[in-house]
Formats: structure tokens, sequence, C-alpha cells
């Protein structure tokens, strides 16, 4: 059994990391730190997890968490890397779902975040935790930065072509569409329910964090700089991202074999049957991440569809995988919950 | 493992059960049927189940349903009672989550339902599946009614108040709220989704179907009629069921401790703190009823709040877990699914 | 030209007064105050109203409101008892659309409200602003207290029943549905788009602020104490409410002709024909209550369903409609909004 | 006063002009033609049209459509192109919103919409009623083609970008979404509540019939043919489009300039501030488009975000706005709607 600790599980990818640590077989949860309610159960906040989940918060001071194998932060940026070194040293592995040791480029995390960098030698360290990528480093590391949800959907969509060498790297535009639990639980106007409900926009058109990250990732597998243009929507959904690729084919290919081999021995990318069109109700809940790959009209612009559940392989979820990867568990262990449709 | 058979799988309820037996460590899915769609893919209606689910639909001719240990109807009225006499001459148990079986007063069940009975003797012989009250007589049953969902709802509210006596039995209010997938799959206008989103209104104020179920729920509870006015309504919400029950008080009690008496050993009913309001989401994809009880401003009417996810405790969910008592399994196997939220 | 002045203009039911009376063809808003957003254009708050009202919020310093003639407070609560007298001192008219001033009773609205009343000799002369109920002393008034949302809704469904004298007047109840909107614009956890999605809940069981409110209007009606229970929920849509309320009767009646009859002068109440069940869309925007009144199955209950836009005739439009009243003006001027469905 | 008809007003787009119309003080609605619901009341159907619109349903037959003054076609595909003779012929001007008269060459439409056209020669004749581009022409028309929706927003983003010759006419996407109404009333699974819900996907990315609508109307712009990759998908509101354009930049522009003065005088196209984001809801039951235009990064990719309610301007208000000009009314008589937000 791994021990495990959690720091801030009072937001949505919190809460779904205590449902699905809650149904794995290996897992035991020892720790969860919240300084504003140190003391109330964590299925009073969430009563969706009575019977599942017998903890209460613990104040950061009492945690103890140098007694855990493995922490997940679940909290806002900036907070992994005040406590990450002294975790490691302690021998405990630790999981970051937010972005502090995304970017390896100090100066861009930066600009991009807004602060200083507190451990950049940690940054060079962590090993990004997209496994359809980096299951090997992941194996090893003691630190693993888990990808943002766009960034994980939209380099799941791109990979194929760009390892294939198929498309213009200068060219790349990723339409996204996230359902609103993306934003988090803090209180916005902008996320009310009166706000946001039958009602679409497009948000962060000038720049938003994840652009870094996907150019990151993208540039990695082509060992050179891509252009991408990142245009994020906030649809009213609770859960799911619909990333919509477009890309310039420079040479003609077989789209379809190309992404089913790219992904044939990945257990959570299910690459769709040509023609089809997948919709994010058929991940909700799950860690998987659904691909379909069209060629409008036979014409030389290719058109990707990458839908994952944004709290599930889009955070916990992978999250969760990429601990089981580090502890050499089954890969899917804990993660063979069924989607939920409707 | 136990061999099992679905008809009419291309419904809710029957996607609903897939999704748990999928999950389920017992139950080995022989063969689904459905007359319109044999040959297709399960998982291509569903694609949420690809990767999960295997079979196709197979034309009810050549089901061989007789081969199964149990067989779930999770089709329209009318159809189970035509079919349930020769399964269970096959030795096959059978579990109706429609409601052929539900009604024991023939003439009722043929005024509200509109159709002559094929098989009064069957519905003679039928256990209603409510498990919190007939867990014994389900434990031998051959054929199992599963209740519907504003009847699983209501009666686990009013029990304890009726079973103790305490609450005028001729004056009992039901005002329920359902979620649109209660309808089913069907296409019809309303409940198309720009004609239910944003929207709530009551429907069926005259008499619903499930009235005379809910009446001789709790009739058979307290041994004479009750008096109940049942008024349902939908809102807009994919699932959940939200059942606020009045009745007037003859007696004082203390309330939250007989509820949580009732229910002490129940695995899947949960009653809440005192002064607790159960959100429907808290129990979105688990067979869970959470309950609340109140008296406002300590005057003379008690209210019960109850809540469930009407394809689950109120549908599907329901029947797996008669499925367990029926085969002598622990309650609970395949049912251990954390409610999704948000 | 009327000249109008907005106190608190940024939440809710003050874009709804924007909107109702940017169409209004004698109503000349003159000022809105925000000391918050001072300086702010209304349209860059509220994107809606580009092209239609082109004022910035003023600083409640500079606003010079007593060069109005009405003032609208969209306030929170305590806000306009510490401004109305001075506003009336200077001949303005006020119409309140907070609670300050319609409870007569003091202590009653200071242990509901939590606050000392600034001013009860002038909740002593506010007329509660219920059209159907005193549309003669509004004509006359210099301050109107206009009422809540839920309490419209379920007065103008409980009003015949009272009058007439048919019902039980110790044992009424009134279970009422809101949409999210009613809960307002301030950024709070509970009304999240993540929490309040798919979502159905009560709140306030124990006692909310429209129960005493809800208790004196129909008590005046019959000149004696009511007995109610008021159970509010929360439903996943913008805006509407829908109250089904519930009586027992004492003696029989008509009751289709008795709503028909009431109502049958009313411009903004519209009983439904029998048999029907209003659908909270019908009336989206619209100042509006549409009201059906049945018998379910022929026995002692009467259930009404009485449904409303919150923001509408349920706050803003009322608001207006009590303005056209007291200046004299069709009571239906700027009011004639046809509901937006679907 | 003119004299109106409606030919098939059971649909979004029918009662969406039905309470546009009802507003409308030049507007006298004669006969609205339905052959399934003939002699029932309008507003039993629409119920939010109680008190705003009396007639009921006519069978065609008994219509006299040839004494009106204009006859709007809300129909499925193929029915105006039967009827739109004779009524011209009987001096009668017709507005079809269907796609009958959208496509100029008719081998492309008939491959389309899978139908052999019926009169080619008015085809011709049709004038396209996107006033932006054509009100000249509309002004003199006897038969309107109102076009589609997604092509409305779509063009109304593109055509600055495409006068100004700044962008490659060759690489042009438009990524668009759509709220569910699009879809109309039509009874079908893919639409009901429950499957279209908390969900988003793309649709009709291998082709769809609005493609040759915008790839005609771009053409016509800039005289020569245009490369677009069109995809639309289905997100979960009930009204409103929302396009993102993406084109690539050929030469420096003032953008923000550029879009300003093309609009300069459009009443229903708003161009918002630079840096702006438009959401749907603020179009939402008004006659407009906000359009924002952005080039991110400094890039050479510029990004036209482009919103409109596609049952309004999208349809059936920009169908009275060319009934207006037809007429030679004040171009917005009756279409002075405030956006209903929330």
């Amino acid at each position: 059994m791994l021990k495990i600790g959690i720091v801030g599980g009072t937001g949505y990818t919190g809460v779904e990391l205590l449902r699905l640590l809650a149904g794995h077989p290996q897992a035991e949860l020892r720790v969860i730190t919240s300084r504003a309610d140190a003391g109330t159960k964590v299925s009073q906040m969430f009563p969706s997890l009575r019977g599942y989940v017998d903890l209460a918060f613990t104040h950061p001071d009492e945690a103890h968490l140098e007694q855990c194998d493995v922490v997940f932060f679940a909290t806002p940026n900036g907070i992994a890397m005040q406590q990450t070194r002294a975790l490691l040293d302690a021998g405990v592995r630790v999981i970051d779902l937010a972005a502090d040791f995304r970017i390896k480029d100090i100066s861009v995390w930066e600009k991009w975040y807004g602060m200083t960098h507190a451990c950049p030698d940690l940054v060079a360290e962590a090993v990004y935790g997209l496994p359809e990528v980096n299951r090997e480093q992941i194996k090893k590391a003691r630190l693993v930065a888990n990808p943002g949800c766009y960034p994980t959907a939209a380099q799941l969509g791109f990979i194929p072509l760009l390892e294939a060498g198929i498309v213009e790297e200068g060219s790349l535009i990723a339409d996204c569409k996230s359902g609103v639990s993306g934003a988090g639980r803090k209180a916005e106007v902008h996320t009310l329910f009166s706000e946001a409900t039958d009602n679409f926009k497009a948000y962060g058109v000038a720049g938003h964090r994840h652009l870094p990250e996907i150019r990151q990732g993208l540039a990695n597998v082509i060992g050179k700089p891509v252009g991408l243009t990142f245009v994020p929507h906030l649809t009213p959904m609770i859960r799911g991202i619909h990333a919509t690729l477009y890309g310039r084919l420079k040479k003609d290919a077989d789209l379809q074999a190309l992404f089913e081999q790219r992904y044939a021995n990945e257990p959570f990318v299910d690459v769709l049957p040509a023609g089809s069109m997948p919709e994010t109700r058929t991940v909700r809940g799950a860690n998987l991440c659904r691909i379909a790959v069209h060629r409008p009209q036979g014409g030389d612009t290719v058109v990707v569809l990458s839908v994952i559940d944004n709290l599930v392989k889009g955070a916990a979820g992978q999250a969760v995988q990429n601990m089981n990867i580090m502890f050499g568990l089954p890969e899917a262990t804990g993660l063979n919950v069924v989607p939920l449709l409707p």
C-alpha cells in the first residue's frame, strides 16, 4: 500500500484525486491538508465522498507529509515549488498538478506566471508527466510535473502528425473548448452559473499560460520550435475538453493508420474509427483521451479532434497514472472507471 | 460468474446496466438484445463503453436467453410480461426494470398502464425489489419487480415515519423533481435540449403511473391505505431525483434518531446529519439514497428530503443490488462506484 | 419623461431594470450609482447593453438622486433604509427592490434580517408593491416595497383560495423552485456553474427570509394568521420560479372559475386553461405570472402551479409596473416584452 | 401595415418570427400555416405567446397567402421552391428562411441538398439577404434568400479581411460553435436534453451544407474562389453561434480600424473595442452580430470572434430586417429588442 498525502484538496482536482484514490486498491490516503479548513471532515465539504473518505483536513504544519510515499500538490501555482525540496530530501516522491515544474525555461515560466521561481534546479530535474511521451523517465522520476488539461488534449492530438513530419510546424492552430470546472472552485463572478450557462466565449486569446507549455511539448517532439495559435473557449458544461486541431499537410499520408499505430499500445488513448467525431461525455469521469483524425473535403488541412475529461486525463487521473508508473504498479490500477453516460 | 442477459439495452437504464455490469467482478455479460439494432456493436451506439463492452446487439430470436442465470428487462412496459414465464420455466431468474410486475392489484395496473396483463399469476409471485423492505423475500425470488425511480425515493423517505406511526396517513404529499433522463432515450419534442433546458415544469399532476406504486408500497408498510398527493416535476439536469416529502405529525418523536435507526444497517441509504440538505449530485452515478429529515419552525409538518440517481438506485443500480441479493453475493458487489462530483 | 435613478445597478436586478427601462418610452435613465465601479461604463460590465445604455456608473456622492422623479434601490438589504428619508424629503418617490420595507412588524424584520431597522416609521408608510392586491395604495405611494420573488409567486397562487375561504389556513405548503439568478451576482462557491449545474437541492428549510413575507401577505388577505411550510429549492436554470402550492380544501368550489374571475382584469396574471401545467420558460424575460389550479384525483388537496421570471415579475418588472402605477402611466408601458422561447 | 403570412411556423425559426412580429408596429400577422396542426391555436403550442398571438394554424390549402404583402417560409428545405413562383406571380414578396435560394450554382445546391431544384430561374433572381453586403439589391428584391446561421456569423467576420486583401484566400478556417436550437425542433435522439447536455462535439467535419454557402459569399466579395475549412460544433446552450475565424495575414494592417470602418454604418453589427471577447449571451434574443478581431502574440494569424443569436441575426431577425428593407421601413423597426442577460 502506498502512503499518500495530498496538499490542498479543496478544489476540483483535489476532490477528483480523492474520488479516484478512494477506489484505488493500492492507495492508502494518509493525509490531506488545508490551512483554511483544518479539522473539517472532507465528506462535509464534499458529501459525495460520505462513506468513501473518512479523513478530515489537516493543518499543513501537522501533516507529516514526509512520512508519505508520494505527495500530490493540488494547489494554486507557486505553492509546490516552496515545499517540494524538503519532501524530496525526505525521500518522498512528488506529483505537482499545478504548473510549477512544467516549463523548462525559467524565464518563460516567470513571465507567464508572474513570479520568481523558487527552485530552478528542480525544474531541470522534473519529468513532464505525459506518459505517452515520457513513460520511461516517469518510472524513475522523483518529481513529476503533471501536464495541464489543454496541453494534454492538444499534444496528444498533434504528436502523431509532428513525429511523422507531415504538417507545417509553423502554422498550427489549436481551437480548444473547456468545461467550466477547468476554472477551478474559486468563487468568481465569471464562472457563476448565471454567467456561464447558455453562453459561449473565447478567453485568453492574446495569450494563455498553456500556450508555452504546449509549444514546449511539441518542440520537444521535433527538436525545433513550432508556431502555434491557441484559442481557448469556455463552454457551458462541467467537465470536458474538446480540442479541434488544425495543421497544413506537407505531404500525403494514411492519417488513420498513423494515429492508430502511434497509440496502439497506449491504454488511455483511444483512436476512433475513421469518420468519427468524439464527444466529451464519452470520457466523462474516465482517464481517457479519445481522438479522431479528418481531412475535410480531401484538402491540405488536417483536422484532429481530441477529447478528455479535464479533471481526469487532464489532471487527477493522469496524476494517478503517473503514480502507478512511478511505483511500478500496473498502469491502469484504480483507473478502470467506466465513463458516465448520459 | 453469473451469466447475464439484457433484453432491450438501447435506453438509458440499459446503458446504465452495462456500465455497472462492466465493473462487476462476478458478472459475465452474455447477451444483449435489440430488434432494431441487431448486429450493431454496443460501443458504437454508446461510445462511452468502447474498451469496456465488446458485445454487439443480438436479435431476440437468436439470443438464447434461457442459457443465462439471470435476465434483466430494460424494456418498455408490457414486454417483460410476454417473455418471463418461458425464462422462469427454463430456470432463469428475471429482474424487470419496467413496471409489469410492480402492482399487485391487476385491475389497478391495467387501468394505469392501459393494457391487459398477460400473466397475473406471476405478478402474485413477483417480489417488489426494494431491498430495504423486502430483502429476505428477494433472496428467494425467481422474479423481481424492480421499483420505479420516484417510488424508490418517496418510499425510503416516508417509511420510517409510517412505521413509527407518527404521521397522518391520509394527507401525505410527495413533491418530486426528476432529471430528464427519467423520460428515457426516445426522441420526443418535450425532452429536446432546447425544450427542457432553462425550464421547470410540473407534469402528470392529475395522475402519474408511479402514484399507485407508491401508495401500494406505503400501504403495505402500515397495513392500510394511505392518502397521497404526488406531483412530479421535470428539472433541467440529466440525472437525479429529489423528493420533498410532507406529512403532518400526530405525535412527537426524535425524527433524526428514528431515521438513523431505521437505516443503520442499510448499505445504500445514508441518513445525513440533522440540518442537512442533500444534493442530487452527491449520488450521481452511485447506488445511494441520501436522506435528511426536518421539522421547519418546530411546527407539526415534517419534511423529508430524499435524493437518488434515478438511473442507479432508481433503476439499474437497484437491479444489480437485487441480483446480488438473489445470488447470495455480497450486496455491494460491483456497486462501489464513488459519486461523480462535480 | 420620468427622470430615473438607480442605486446599486451591478447585480442581476439592476441589469434587468436597465434592460426594461431601456425600452420604456417614458423613462429617462439619469443616473446609476456604484461605489466600486464609479466611472465604468454600464455597457462594459454588461455588454448586452452596448447600444442601449450609454451611462457610466456614478459614485453615490455625486449622483444627485434628489433631482430624479423616482429612485430604484437594487441594493443588498439594509441600504435603502439609510437613504430613503432624504429622498422622500426631496420629493423623490422610492421603489426598494430589497427587503427593507416589506415587513410591517419591525421585530420580525430585525430577527430575520439581523439588523436594527433605521426608520420604522417609513416601514409603516411604505406600500407593499403587489399590484394585484394593493393597486389603489400604490397609486398614491411615496415609497413602495417591491415584493420578493418567492412571495410574488406564492401569494398570487394562494390568494384566490384564501379570499374564497375554501382552504384550511393552518396547513399551507409552498414547495418552491428557483433558478440560480435569484441568488444574485455575488461570487460564491455554491452558485458556481460547476456546483449548481446538473444538481438539485433544497435550502433554507429551517427558515428562509421570504417565509415571514409570504405569511404577512396571506394573513392580510384573510385578516388572521396563516400556517405555512415553505421549502425553497435551487434548480439548474438561470431564470424562473415555479411555486407548487398545496392546501387542504374545506369546501367544494369551481376552482378554475375562481382563479379566472380573480385575475380577469389583471394584465400580468394569466390563468391557464384547466389541466394546464405552466412552464417557467413561457414567462422568460416577461412581467407575467402564469397560474394553473388542479385537484389531483378529485381529492381534498388543491394544487396550484404558479410561475414567474424571478428577475421580472419577481423583481425588476414588477418594480417598473409599480412605477407606472405610481405615475399614472398605462400599467403595461415598457412591459410588453414577449417571452423568449426557446 | 404589412399583411404577413408564415408558412410552417411550428419550428424554432417560426416561433421566433412570431415573437418578433408580435412586437413589430407595422406588421399584421394574417396567417400561419401548418398541415399537421391546422386548427390548433399558436399559443397552445407555444404558451409563451399567450396574450401576444391570437391566431390558429391554418391548413395550407385555406391560407390565401396570395393576399399577403410578404410571405416567410420557415419550412424544411425544398418546400419554398415549390410555392414561390405562384406567390411572386400574385405580387407577393417572399423571404425564404430555408436554403432553397441561397446557392447560385444549381449543381452545387443539388449535390449538397440531395434534390432536384424546382425553379433554377428563381434562384438566379433571388437576392442573398445579407444586408451588410446586398442592401441595395434587397430593397428591390421580390425574393430574398435569407442566409444560414453559420454563414451569417462567418461571412461578417471574414468580409473585412477579404475586402482589404490582407489574408491568404486559400487557407481560411472557420471553427464554429452552435447552440442546440440550430438543429431545429424535430424530435431526434442526438438533440435530446440527456444527450446534448454536459457534452461538446464536432459534427459534419467531412462536409456541412453551410460550407458551399460561406464559400460562395466569400468568393463574391473578392471575385475569386476561396479555400475554407469549416468545422461546426454542437455546444450545450439553447441559442447562440460563436465563430472563431482564422486567416493568415499577407500584409500588415490596423485590424481594429479596418473592422470599425467596415461596419461603421451598420445598425446590427457591433465591432467591440480592441482586446474584447464577445459572449453569445450578449446578443441573446437580439438581431445583432458582435465582432472582435485579434492578432495573438503579434503573429501572422488573425483571429476573428463573431457571435450572433442563431435564431435572430442567424434567422428570423435577419428575415425581419430584410422585410423592413424590402418595404422601405426603417431598418430597425421591430428589432429593438434588448438582449436578455443573464
